[in-house]
């Protein structure tokens, strides 16, 4: 098979350089351009001198036939852009993985609502398929245009859904009190993002809102045939990749075995490469999963409660946003769905 | 006034630096004594040189005599110590605040089940303080012996109580959802707790059951006048200082503003000064604590649910332990509450 | 003695919360101003959440008459401000300390060069004296302008000072590898000091020409009484505060016993409260002054080679702007200088 | 090719997971076995569980018999192991590779004082072969037995080594300022490498005499053709992985160009798959080769002196311990030596 031909728009973060890192070795990818206003003219690996020796590529300014010749573009933008190249790539019938936020809410308008933007072209988002092959592996194999997922839904929706699924527990109230490293909030220039604000330091923010809260409940609405009740809040952690997500959740049954429901998850997710069900009483940690594209699930009974806990952890940058793009690039292009991103996890 | 004579046992952990950091500068402190077997006959500045030229102290082996001329001891050493000591001191006229858990837990049984020892001085642990100053005041003028809090009870209880003491929360479904800096896992050498297992890394432990499980429940059963439902779920998070309790409860009355809430939690707190109620929409940091010995608490209705979540800071070695046991010394000793333990957070 | 007055220009920065932290407790000084363009009318309290109870002060817009009640000015602003207020300040009889660089250098055409700036009153240069007040206690005790030494130059020259002032090695080949903790980089929003730029990372920087090495050199030329030869290479560490220069020179007299030169040390810094000179053998560790004004010292020859290795640790933000700013103030105004800024270094 | 048969001794330190990360996945390897006496009988990925999923194999105690289907061992234990069986393993004709120090130091003696042991077959030292495939390449393709080097030799003797094969420095007088990340100083349990006091820390240690200043030594009085002067301080740095080696040395001919001296090292390293020689003026950060076998090298003429200063970077887990090993291992198998260990490094 020829290699897959591949650009990137806008790979200047750092979900951009997760993309390199992993496509540049990718034994099927070809990655033949990639576009930045900002960088145009400059080295890839003068930025990122981490790939010096892995590619000759310059950045460009992006042009209406810069993409003539790929087979997929990766859109690591931020939110808003992918929209606007969407209907013409499409037309030449390049395939589109957007790693923002463009086409995940089906409710243009709840989308709208969040991300302050009138939709460019809301007649692509029910097209779109939402890129989580653990749930849509079907849709994938031939979408156009794939939604990728956040990295909070991603670690949220893989460790609710076998309990949603099996319709175990009471789904008027959930909570995800999730915690993400320092990568998740992006490369932007920031006083809020530098090392000396963030370093030895833990905070909740967005505790009222979070944009990744319709995400979330559309993912589980979707598992439960019907509304759900969540409580979101997310954290910032002084590390650099990572998201540890603490769920909770009240069971029908107070007396089910928690070998049951353990025995539930080991089954939904048995020929999921990508999702590791842990043994009983396990506290998977980040680092178990950094740089792979490892989603790791543990289940718990809360002492003195009985409350259903469920840890789920995955690096934000891979299968939180880059890994699991490429996850669906070689779904959506008949690979293998592990080729490329199945390297063990860094130690430490 | 003259200055109160302090014997320190145990004084070679986080928890005896940071007493010893504080007691050397404080006005009406002169610590005599500090005891350790370990290091006995070494230089106090020599194990911490960051107390070089505060003090000419060595550690020495506890005697039976060791303690006659002090007017008060702390204990900071593991679980079980302490309990061997109380009697003779108190004896003695000896006043003894233990930082360690030997008398937080009123039902002895409950106790010796988490801790797993017999106690050694049951009829002791009734008249126990528990050196919470927002709660027990009163009590603490008096108080021969305390039991200072620990420091995950510490910031959920002040996170909590308004509410609870209110009634205006489900008492039955509370979850704390509980992270801590690295230090509260204590200076003994540990594989876990080495800097390269330990950093850029995120997890969960003891989900089925944690220690301050029951000291928690017993804070918060006394407020509510009855037994309350408590899911606690503690998290290692990579920072040396403090701990995040992200506190979640179901309102009563669903529809009730959260302004009268933050109403209620200033008037409960308007004369406590180390307990910070933010304005409405504050995220409260773990860095706006370090080193002080003030909680501050954020309020919000989250996003989606409506339900109430309170967060909750302190410094796990100064609000959760030192600085907490030093302002209980001053109220046992008719001084003003704040004496030595009023400086502003260090930033960054 | 009523307490000093005192004025802050541009306190928004890691200086200037240091400054307060620091200045709010002290027993002398009583802050009325604190000057801001970009945050006029914000609290401070609400910028600095760890100020909340000890200050009501807002920023304000500097003004002309801003200053007249003044009796001292701290300028924690960036390079060039400080020199504009200068001459208006003296003339009024208020006394400023720059915790910039605009008055370190003397030879202004070298400082033109290296700032990149028209020197604004270059009258007032050579009248303002260097507050390092381990070498220019006398000079101090008048002093209407002082320049507040930089971080590296402050530990580099005192960890240097006794072995050139006594002759001992070759003034011609000085080298002074010195890592610094971000919060040096201040607060400004940038890429490179983005908490995912700079953790898990170390690198050297400016290794052509950094602006401390003409402030470093003037300053040893000067305990040299002629030119010296110094190689500096500056170097960011993950961490948040402190300087760890390591300084190697070669001993005139390669025979010396390193006995002979440790007692120079400690006669040279025996009646200097903030220098402390270690056992021999010792490594001073950067959180051994954590928050504190101490520069702790440790020497040693080099196994294999002889060379004389010296070790100097500050904190950047205390002894290395702050805590020395204070220390500088407390002498310009008769106080003993160890006041309000003799706490021990935090642990951990 | 069949592929390699792979045994590795005392897997469960940071450069044994190392190992496992990389052979794991490696085209031409396959672990067959790994000895531990303390986790005899555990599974290797319930120690790490990164590993899940990637092998099956339980660590076992190492037996005579254990390796007699290996075509080579790893031995990543402490010092003094790997000597003890290298006899019998050559003898059985299966390959060694020493990750420790046993066979890095031609002169016995020295090696004994400072490794503190009497070593089990100084006969086999003069065979071993020095594993730095970038001087050693020709004797590394026909070795049985391969000494790889220490992390801080690796990164400074790459750094020195073309200044000195060309005789452009005073060799008398060179200067090594070394800095590690944290996982260079093991696994072990131990209070001076917690999380808690090494983090947010920085300091210098072993400034009187650290084993790795007699195996840089050996190396570059090698390339010099006769005895060096080198002084050589490690410090700590809070990081997890990478060296980052600062080099100071004298120019024989001050007026040299810079250029020349980075022509020199380009042509030294150009066929070297694992060396890169930046663009002049440039300062490698120790991410840029995180992960990955690479090392990367500034050159600069410092300011204000003209001295040369190198920089040279690596990870000490992979080009310093385990990637190297791999490398090692290519060439003796006559593989491409980059086979396996090419991957970028991970960003951030």
């Amino acid at each position: 098979m020829s290699k897959i031909k591949i650009g990137i728009i806008g790979g200047t973060g750092y979900t951009g350089v997760e993309l390199l890192r992993l496509l540049l070795v990718h034994p099927n990818a070809e990655v033949i351009l990639i576009t930045s206003r900002s960088e145009s003219g400059r080295a890839v690996s003068d930025l990122f001198p981490s790939l010096r020796g892995f590619t000759d590529l310059a950045f460009t300014k992006p042009e209406p036939s810069s993409f003539n010749h790929c087979d997929v573009v990766f859109s690591a933008t931020p939110n808003g852009i992918a929209m606007t190249h969407a209907r013409e790539l499409l037309d030449k019938g390049v395939k589109l993985i957007d790693l923002a936020a463009d086409f995940r809410i089906k409710d243009v308008s709840v989308w709208s609502e969040w991300y302050g933007m009138v939709h460019a072209c809301p007649e692509l988002v029910e097209q779109a398929v939402y890129g989580l092959p653990e749930v849509n592996m079907a849709s994938l194999k031939n979408a156009q245009l794939v939604a990728n997922p956040g990295c909070y839904p991603t670690a949220t929706t893989l460790g609710f859904l076998p309990l949603i699924e099996s319709g175990l527990v009471d789904v008027s109230d959930l909570v995800a009190d999730a915690k993400s490293g320092v990568t998740g909030a992006g490369r932007g220039a920031s006083v809020a993002n530098l090392y000396s604000e963030v370093n030895d330091n833990f905070k909740a923010y967005a505790v009222a809102g979070h944009r990744h809260h319709p995400e979330i409940s559309q993912n589980l609405a979707e598992a439960a045939g019907g509304a759900v009740g969540l409580t979101f809040v997310p954290h910032l952690t002084p590390m650099l990749r990572g998201i540890h997500a603490t769920l909770y959740a009240n069971l029908l049954n107070l007396d089910q075995p928690i070998e049951e429901i353990h025995a539930i998850y080991e089954a939904r997710y048995h020929n999921e490469p990508f999702v590791d069900v842990l043994p009983l009483g396990s506290h998977p940690d980040t680092r178990s999963v950094k740089t792979s594209n490892m989603c790791r699930i543990g289940l718990h009974k809360a002492g003195g409660s009985g409350k259903l806990v469920v840890l789920s952890v995955i690096d934000n940058l891979t299968k939180g946003a880059a890994g699991q793009a490429i996850q669906n690039m070689n779904i959506m292009f008949g690979l293998d769905q592990t080729v490329g991103i199945s390297n063990p996890a860094v130690q430490p």
